[in-house]
Parts: structure tokens; sequence; C-alpha cells
């Protein structure tokens, strides 16, 4: 785990002073890396400071960010973080150090240069930040898990496997895109309840709030990362939206998994909020529940139970085309927070290596649908309304599934009280109609 | 479909002899891509002709292959054959004439060049043949799935999915490695009949026969490949061990399907026998079974239904080590034929990106394991140790799952009448010790 420093120090203030207004998602303490670019011009990297973006090359070019740096930050121009991902942490630190300071109240250098260094992020137009080698989709909550079996599964809710390993499935890389990006309900088949099979538009289309996780420093295939070491090979996280087709998931998961029902689209937030940033708001790994088995050894260790968890608070929005049409804001339907969840990240990327398998840097890491105990928690449609109970909304509409033209947004807060609290940005994307 | 033209006149030969040798597995009929390379050199694109492999570089430079293909070729260096495999059908197939006529005894221009567009396959390393960007894996033989299930299922064998829908799953893509490079023993998770569960080295060590593709042109997410040009959409085939551990899989694969147990390792054959090449020995898809459902529309089209099938003979052998300390071959242990598949490549392609998923160049699509009707086809051991009987080796030895040392060897034959007969090399990989 990382060690508090002046970059956590909450009385640090930024010579940009939407930085420093309250409720930020991007305050001093935070400086989430992207990827953006100018209109006709290629993507490059940047961090994200109040409502504006640093230009990291600029930064490099002008010295400011010490001697090594820049080569890095050159090969991600058009290609994604990666190279700046599968750093040490060591060097990343140091990066961070020489970010907060150039941006500090404190005689930060870098306003001396603001016109070079700084965009305004409403600019400019944020892309995926890394190329995505590979997405893992995990399945980390037990109350997902259990308020989803007990639909399918009603005597035995919760697979028996669940306790004793961190489930996941392969999912789809190529289709995952930036926050922003519209999402077109897909075309598919399933089986209908008098038993024919049909194909056309799904007519359960979901959202998953889940938190993602960017692997840093890869293995190689071989070389499983010991639970102890994994937190060195998360580079960072961002809000993931895993868009779930529920018909054509039913009929097609068994024996092999869910495939199409996930691969039309994942949307996740253009801002990777570093492990580091996230240091002050760690807290202990779940208590497991009475009677449940403890760990094996190649999951357990100290420091992971002490730290592995994550005090982030999460909320899922949905804003109709009515609402927007009447200027009516986005309506929460789900608040939860990760700390609730049964596995820890380190957890996951120990299971997912165990056997040799190699993961890289910009392999996405997807937590699953992050739902917790309280029914305010459930953190997607298909536990809402499983019981028959759609979400209304404020101006009288309602929802069991997902229509043409809705907005699902995602937000994700990591407060504490001492500290100053950092924010994700934003995970939207709205339903577009299905090909016809 | 491709139609035939003179590079598969079966009258046609080499000025390389090896070329011209009853059986061997690429004459000119052939023409194979790969990457090789030299010691301490980077790997480069070829083409495999007897037993040598043409420089493709090399022959660009010598202006044998056209004025327009040589940037294409220079992007493979150190990559992969990947810019070669998303060019159009038409160019693909002016590049097959210009080789095949540069191969050609009947006054074929490489001969004056022979010292410096050949060199021996046996001088040479082979490396994966692509970079591959995604992993799918598909269910597509009826027996296999027939005899898995009869295990876990005996009531209902067949899950109810499997006769409208190719069935698949995303699999690793970073864990694919050559021919030839060492698999090593997983450790996993699973459950021990006494009800404990626990972790160390697989005791179900199993191997899949499988047919790979490789994806060419691909798709823009949200664009789906129609069934009638999804043959457009594969470049070429090879061959694919899906090394699979058995119990970690029972174990982990519910609900959300193969996951650590798939992803230790998967051995490809460095060969793309392109889909010109295998024109020939196209052949009806399998006549579905009395009473099974038709296709539905997005899964049929006439076209695939007269050709979609592939008459292609594929054997697994297997050599202990002390099979190989007393000089014995490998012994055969499953011959089968992919005619006999219940999908056809099309058919997955069209399923694959119904939803809208996105294809690219370089996506490596799996048959899943290729098993016929017939006892001698069971094409993983599983199947053929199912019954208690495991497979006796010549030599007094006998299998249930692999050993340490073993080594698995797979190789594919397309034979016709009046057709010069083409082969697929080798795809083999031996079983390591795991870890400690």
């Amino acid at each position: 785990m990382f060690i508090l420093n002046e970059t956590h120090d909450p009385a640090r203030r930024s010579w940009i002073e939407t930085a420093n207004r309250a409720g930020s998602d991007f305050p001093i303490q935070n400086l989430p890396f992207c990827m953006f670019y100018r209109a006709g011009q290629v993507a490059r990297p940047g961090v994200a400071i109040g409502d504006t973006i640093l230009d990291l090359v600029e930064a490099a070019e002008l010295n400011l960010l010490g001697e090594h740096i820049g080569p890095t930050l050159h090969d991600c121009i058009g290609t994604g973080l990666n190279s700046l991902m599968r750093l040490d942490r060591g060097i990343l630190s140091n990066l961070r150090k020489q970010l907060s300071n150039l941006l500090s109240a404190s005689g930060g250098e870098g306003e001396g240069h603001r016109e070079r260094l700084l965009v305004r992020r409403d600019d400019v137009a944020l892309c995926l930040p890394a190329a995505i080698g590979a997405f893992t989709d995990f399945f980390t909550s037990l109350h997902h898990t259990e308020r989803g079996g007990r639909v399918t599964r009603p005597d035995n809710p919760v697979p028996p496997n669940f306790r004793y390993m961190p489930i996941a499935y392969n999912s789809r890389a190529s289709s995952v895109r930036v926050s922003g990006e519209g999402v077109r309900r897909p075309n598919g088949q399933w089986r209908k309840e008098d038993g024919t099979v049909q194909f056309g538009p799904t007519e359960a289309l979901d959202f998953e709030l889940e938190l993602g996780a960017f692997v840093g420093k890869g293995n190689e295939l071989g070389s499983p990362i010991p639970i102890g070491s994994a937190e060195d090979h998360i580079f960072g996280y961002c809000l993931l939206n895993d868009w779930s087709a529920r018909d054509i998931q039913r009929w097609e998961s068994f024996p092999l998994g869910p495939f199409l029902s996930k691969s039309l689209s994942t949307s996740i937030s253009p801002f990777v909020v570093t492990s580091e940033a996230l240091a002050p708001f760690r807290v202990a790994a779940l208590k497991r529940p009475d009677g449940d088995p403890a760990p094996l050894p190649y999951l357990h260790c100290d420091s992971d139970q002490r730290l592995g968890g994550i005090d982030l608070s999460m909320e899922a929005l949905i804003q109709t085309a009515k609402m927007r049409d009447s200027n009516e804001p986005p309506f929460r339907v789900t608040r939860t927070n990760f700390k609730e969840m049964y596995w820890t990240v380190a957890q996951m990327l120990a299971h997912h290596t165990s056997n040799g398998c190699n993961l890289a840097a910009g392999d996405l890491i997807g937590s699953g649908t992050a739902s917790g105990s309280a029914d305010e928690s459930r953190a997607c449609l298909s536990e809402i309304a499983a019981g028959g109970r759609p979400v209304d909304l404020p101006n009288g509409e309602s929802r069991v599934w997902l229509h043409d033209g809705d907005v699902v947004v995602f937000r994700a807060r990591a407060e504490r009280d001492g500290c100053v609290s950092i924010g994700f940005g934003e995970c939207q994307g709205r339903v577009l109609q299905a090909r016809a």
C-alpha cells in the first residue's frame, strides 16, 4: 500500500481555483490521468485538475516533470497510457509529487506556463485512457450474487464456489468505449416464455454499476502475482458500466457463461484515479459472515485484510428522454459503497494469475455489480425490479428495463474525515435504438 | 467462397523439390503464411513451401510480388501478419497468384533469387502468426457436447441452446503461444470428492483438438457481419490446442463459464492455411439430425449450407517421456474430421457479431473440441476416458489425464480426389512440471 505523503495533505491547494472548490471531483489531492485530444489532433496524456486538464507532454517539454519521464509520455501519444501504467510504483509516486508541486498554490512552477500547460476540459474530447488488451469481469458482491441467484436458484442462490474464489469470466475488450458514446440496443437470440426461440432487439437492457481497475505492471506467463504484491500491479481505477441484455444472457450463458449479452458495449469513465490518490480511503477488507470459509492461503495476506477495502461511495442515475426534454436532472436509482465487496481487488488479481495467466499494463478488471446489503444499494435494474417493483421516476415514468433514449450516469466519490474528498468524474451513456 | 483458379491446379509443381514430394504439408497449392525469425533478428512474414520458407519482405524488395504489397509486408515485421490479414480478398487472391507463379516449376521467376528468398525451415524459429487481439472459443461439436454432458447432466446432456446458436465464450488472448512452447501444469482451486476445497497443481490436465480461424477484415462496433459475407472475414486457419484443467474447470465454471482452467496456455500451429487454399476442400454444412430446429435466418444462407463445411481430417497424438527416451514415435489417440461440426465457421462469425460486437484482423476463433460421432474421433481425454477406459499406449503406459513430460501433437490434412492434399504442419506442446 502507498504511504501518505505531502500529495495527500488536506491543506494543500492549487493555483487553479476550480480545483479548490468544495465538491470538485479533481482537487490537487486527486490528479487522475486521462487521454484527451483537441479537434483534429491526436490523443495525448493529461491530468485532470479542477475544470482543466494539464497537458503532460507540454509539461515534460518544459522540463517540469523531471528528466526521465518525457519519452514515456511521448509513447502515450496516439496510443494510450499503457507506457505510463507499466512503470514502477516509485517512479509513479515521484511523478505524482512533481505534479502536485507544479500545481500547488505555494510556489507551484506551473502557473507561469498556464497558457501552454492547461486546456479547459470543455474544449477537448476525452478518449479511452488505455489500449485495453484484455477485459476481465469479476463477481465480487455477495449481495448481487444472492439477489440474482434468488430468481434462478431460489434454494441455493449463492453458487458454492463464490465464498472460495473471486469468480470471473473473460469479457470483450474490443467493445469497451469511453463515457459519452451511445450504446446501441443489441439484437440477439433468446427463448420466450412460450418456449419459442427468437432473434431481435433485447427487451431487457440493463446497466451494472462497477468499479474498473487498470493493471499497471504485468507478469510473465507462468509467473503468478502473489497476494502480497498484487496491489503494486494496480495502476488505478475508473467507473465501469457493464451494459447487459438479460434475456440474451439468460439463454446463452449455460454452460459457457455470458457472451453476446455483454459484448454489445461497455462504458468506462475517462479518468483513471490512481491507487496512490485512493490511499487515504483504504479500509479493512469486508468481515466475512460467520461460518464462511477463510480465504485459502494464496488469497490471504495481512496487509490486504487490513487495507484491501476501498471506502468509495458510488451511485447510478437515470435520465429519460422525457426528463431531458423538460430539463429534469438525472434521478438517482442506486447508492452503494465499494467497501461492502466480498473480495478485494488484490484477491482478484492474485486469483487471476494463480494459474500463471499473464496480465499486461492496460488490462481492465471489472469488479462486477457493486451491490451492497441495503435495498438502495442494488446496483442494476435486474436486482431492483426482481420483486416486480419497477423504478419510479419523479416525473411519473417508471422502468423495469432501460428504454431507448435513457441516459445512465455513474458517479463515485471517496470521502473521509480529515481528508479532501476526491471524485471519479462521470461515466455515462445513452441507449440508442436497435439496428433495423 | 473462393473460385478455384490456377493456384489450385493439381498439375502445378514447384522448382522447390521438397514441395513436390508426396505427402508434403506444403506443396505449391498450399502457401500458408507464418512469422519467422533468424537468431537475433526480428520476426518477419514468410510463406511455407516444401521444407523451406519464402521470405516475403525479400520477395517484395525484389519486386516479385507486384507494386503495392511491399508496405503491408513491412508493417508485419516485428508485429505479426495483422496488416496482411485485413486486406481485401481480391488483393490477397492476387498475392496468392503472384506467389504461386513465382514458385512454379514452369518459369517461376523466384528460382534465380533462391539464395535471397529462401530459408530452410529448420534454420529459423517460428512465432505467433499475429498479434492476437481477442480469442473466442466456440462449442461446435454436438458429439463433444453430448459426451461431456452425459457426465454432468445425464438426463439432458445437450444444453437447450446448443441447437439454436453456436455457443461461445471469450477466452484469454494473452496466453496463446506458438507450437513448441512448453505448457506449465497450472496450480488452481477445486473441490475434492470429500467436499474440501484445495489449491494445488491440477490433477486433470487435458488437451482439446480444435481448429483455429484468424479473422481477416474486421467490423465496426454496432455493424454485424451478415452470414452471407462472413466467409470473407476469415483470413485462414491453424490448429489449436485448448489445454484444459478439468478439475479447476468443473469447480470454477458455474455460473460464469471457464476461466483459469483455460487461460493457463493455448497452443497454436505457426502456419496459417488461407481460406483460399482450402477452397477445394469445402463441403456442405452438416445435415442436422431429424427434428433439430432449422437455423434462425441470421444464421442461414444457401451458400453456407452448400459449402460451409471443411473436409479436414485432424488427429491428436501423445508421446510420453518414456516413449521419447526409447525413440518411440507419438501415438495417435484421436482421428476426427472437421466436416462433422454442427455449426460452420461463417455461422460462428455471424453469431459473434450479431449483437454488434466488433472483430479485428488477428482475432482468433477456436472451434471448440472437434469430436466426431465415432469413438476414435473423441478429441480430448475427458471424452476418451469418461467411461473409465484410459488410453492405452503401445509401450504399456496408459493415460486418463496428461502427465508431466507428455508431448501432445496435432496434425491436420485436407484431401480430396483429384486435388493435391495440403497439411497444416504440427501444433505440439510438452507438459512441464507445476511451479512449486
